[in-house]
């Protein structure tokens, strides 16, 4: 995946892990018809004569005014040898686009990740069901609010919804005019938009108010926002092409993760899996294709480099992975794009809480055993910011926070469900993290459970995924519905269970060493247990 | 029915002769929704709260974006308790309103006829069926082009689409607004609009090229436009109200005429029947239960007022019915409105070639015996325009052209469908003419059939009735589609019988007189003929 300025994208994800098997059944559908033209033997209305054709293989088939208007004109050009596009919205048939000719060669959709920070937009060929291009940014409604919370604040109380709005669909159209003109596809060509957004920014992006999500008793405006006309919001395709979100299942649990469990597949198979999303919030489902049960909760920014001193988000120059050597305590490490370092993104603040661990720098507690204030990973003069890259004991404490609160949160969901974790067949990872977190050092650190490393799905940009398969296969859209339908909903704020698991999970990996194996090998190992 | 300004209006019709059987089952619906408010324990979504009480009654039910953002405030104000108004396309129910409180008892649906020269609007009470109230105006495409010819020209060649669609747009906005300030309505409370158009006035309301309409092969946009959202059109009722327009057979037999079929109810009848309506443009439908077969053809302005010398709409002042003493050749008339008489209409016109026929002034050929070129039928000093109100012998030659034309039509569809006329159980007339034109003097002159007069109907406008019936009935509705479906058009000019009758028919009543038994007795009985 490219973005095209490096100063102006962020990174983002790519790589498909699940092998989703289903056939090519895309939103809409381009179908090339040949009509017998008009004669005083034949005078239907041109409408009517290009509906009858459609019927014949469709059944009744919608057309909007703006199309009547077209028609005729069209038509004619062509010699009545025209290629419709038409959708299906789940209730009926419409007509999205009628061009002169054989155009069947050419059918495009847009599958978009919406996240907080990035939003990434895919151009999908849907004969083949391949990503042609993609093209990612910040969403622009960051300079407005940096997080979720503020920008709930600003359009709820500021007035500035449609300002919100349009950022993002700023973005998103910057994003269409890049990949389009890559391609060499026009706009008008792209007849269906899916998208994957958690529930904040889907509401941002419709113009809906998201004030009361995160008010207690925490209701959306819209959790299954259906079939919309893409012109609604203002995107630059076709201004009759659909646009579909991912169901949401709640003000916590939003259409990414359902996704992202539609691309995991844990929904169809017979054994249980666990699904984790680590971002500023934490998502949790767990299931098969019986039940599905979701948690959320709070992990706090640190791993978004959002509180953590020296954190960044995974862009150019941030410190994505790094070793510590045991002996001298020398700092190996590697930048994304290989530039100077300045700064640490979320994987490599992973690294280096297990590193440290793991050479006894900080002991299980998550404190500088020679109690020091912070350690300096990179002296200034190796970095491009002219000032030490280190890890405060401040950093430590957030990040064991958000260790704890996943762990806390996968264990009482786990007690919930009364699944213990040996009868977890598949671990999903899913977002940001679950593409660049490092496997080991996150289960040295306790954020991911102790499994067997096969156990251990990289999911990807699920979210994006997701989007795409919903695109181009309508039982894999109703699928997604029907997951949102059966999750149900588990209160972790509203559990005793969770609180004290939280408070006595802060320890590294855990309180009870037992549940962390290969772990305790490890301390054993290097001398720091006996 | 009113015109509030005789100035102003132009006088409309009324009438509901035909008693259509059905159960209300409106397009749109309303229904109360006592909804259990969010909570803790049941923190579902907004929306799809609201959409969960609706399947419940209808199955899926589409919420647009626009009520979307709307739905948390209103539902939130009025604690949960609201009114929804939905509306069944076809395919799916669609959300068209929501209110506060409960509304039911408030339910306003428009049935609108619009005609090349008048417009006329009804405010129906969705709940009893009734009309609430009605008005009319000249269409105010009238001031752009006076016939149906000159405005398609104007749209096709001159540019002038966008303003004929806005001018029949205004003129039934300004109806809306005269209607519901009458009726204590809000326009956003009307939720559904039925319209009975002929196929050039469907077009330029719906912004359609009207331009192959008159040139063969005769081919309109469209026949069938389904349903589509009023404010596409910029009708100033509610934004979500669906509009629905009778679908046309072809190029000459429009909506109105469909749904005038459908107010007649010969489609459901064993026996047949002949429908016809006269204006400029005369349609006749013939047929039964089993089969209908459609003519149609130009029937002259004359009727209109449009080329007769001292011709005139059906307006105040205008001579609407008139007699001549046999004896003194005295004039004996009524105006409409009572006022002094400008001129003469058409209900006029045909009493006056009736009298003239039976007093001898005129001979079976339509030429003034005593070879004179006009009559005087009001001297100037009794009309408000001083100046002599006349028929002249080039009147006279039009008026002839007018009932040759319709009656050579009859005749020709007779016998195409192979159908005498003995076999006619009932006859039609619908439209202005339909309403206004004297049975007897129609007869006399050969516009009509010489029929038992218990056979002949006036439905009335019914155009507008018809649009009040799919306004009330979706059963009607699929009646209406299920009619133009039927129709088998029997193309006239084609047909060379049609000629030979038409210049054959150029006697009063008929060139065979055995064709009109009651008028030859009354010539007989006149001395006119031994």
């Amino acid at each position: 995946m490219t973005g095209s300025t490096n100063q102006k994208k962020a990174v983002i994800l790519e790589g498909r892990v699940i092998d989703q098997n289903f056939s090519l059944d895309p939103i809409t559908k381009k179908i090339f018809l040949n009509i017998l033209p008009p004669s005083m033997y034949n005078n239907q209305a041109d409408v009517d004569r290009l509906r009858e054709e459609l019927i014949k293989q469709f059944g009744p088939v919608r057309v909007p005014l703006e199309l009547m208007q077209a028609i005729p004109a069209i038509c004619r050009k062509a010699e009545w040898q025209v290629t419709a596009t038409i959708g299906y919205n789940g209730n009926d048939w419409e007509l999205i686009n009628l061009e002169p000719g054989n155009n069947t060669d050419r059918h495009y959709g847009l599958a978009i990740d919406i996240g907080t920070t990035t939003v990434v937009v895919y151009l999908v060929d849907m004969l083949t069901g391949d990503i042609i291009n993609s093209a990612s940014d910040y969403n622009g409604q960051v300079v407005l609010g940096d997080d979720i919370l503020t920008r709930i604040f600003l359009a709820t109380y500021e007035n500035k919804l449609p300002e919100l709005q349009k950022a993002v669909v700023n973005t998103i159209n910057h994003l269409i005019e890049e990949l389009s003109e890559r391609a060499h596809v026009n706009p008008t060509e792209i007849s269906a938009v899916t998208v994957g957004a958690n529930t904040t920014m889907l509401h941002l992006l419709l113009g809906l108010d998201p004030g009361r999500i995160c008010r207690e008793p925490y209701i959306p405006v819209v959790n299954n926002s259906g079939f919309i006309r893409a012109d609604k919001i203002g995107l630059n395709v076709n201004e009759l092409a659909m646009l579909y979100a991912f169901p949401s299942v709640g003000s916590y649990v939003g259409g990414d993760v359902i996704a992202g469990v539609l691309v995991s597949g844990m929904h169809l198979d017979s054994d249980v899996s666990l699904f984790v999303d680590i971002g500023t919030n934490g998502e949790i489902i767990i299931g098969n294709r019986d039940w599905l049960v979701a948690c959320a909760g709070a992990a706090g920014p640190a791993l978004e480099g959002g509180v953590v001193k020296c954190g960044m988000r995974a862009e150019p120059g941030a410190v994505e992975r790094l070793s510590i050597n045991p002996e001298t305590y020398e700092v190996s490490y590697k930048t994304i794009g290989n530039e100077k370092p300045v700064g640490i993104c979320g994987s490599g603040l992973i690294d280096c809480l297990a590193e440290f661990l793991l050479t006894g720098i900080i002991n299980r507690q998550g404190r500088f055993q020679d109690g020091r204030k912070e350690f300096v990973l990179i002296p200034a003069a190796e970095t491009g910011i002219n000032q030490d890259i280190v890890i405060t004991q401040v950093d430590i404490d957030n990040l064991m926070r958000t260790k704890g609160a996943v762990n806390a949160a996968v264990e009482t969901l786990l007690e919930g469900v009364g699944c213990g974790l040996d009868s977890v067949s598949k671990f999903f990872t899913a977002g940001a993290f679950g593409q660049y977190l490092p496997i080991e050092s996150s289960i040295t650190i306790g954020l991911y459970p102790d499994l067997p490393r096969e156990k251990i799905k990289l999911l990807g940009n699920s979210s994006g995924e997701g989007a795409r398969l919903a695109l181009l296969s309508n039982k894999k859209r109703l699928e997604a519905e029907e997951i949102a339908a059966r999750i149900t909903y588990f209160e972790l704020n509203a559990n005793d269970s969770f609180f004290s698991r939280f408070v006595g999970s802060r320890f590294l990996p855990h309180t009870n060493l037992d549940y962390y194996p290969t772990v305790k090998a490890k301390l054993i190992e290097r001398g720091l247990l006996s």
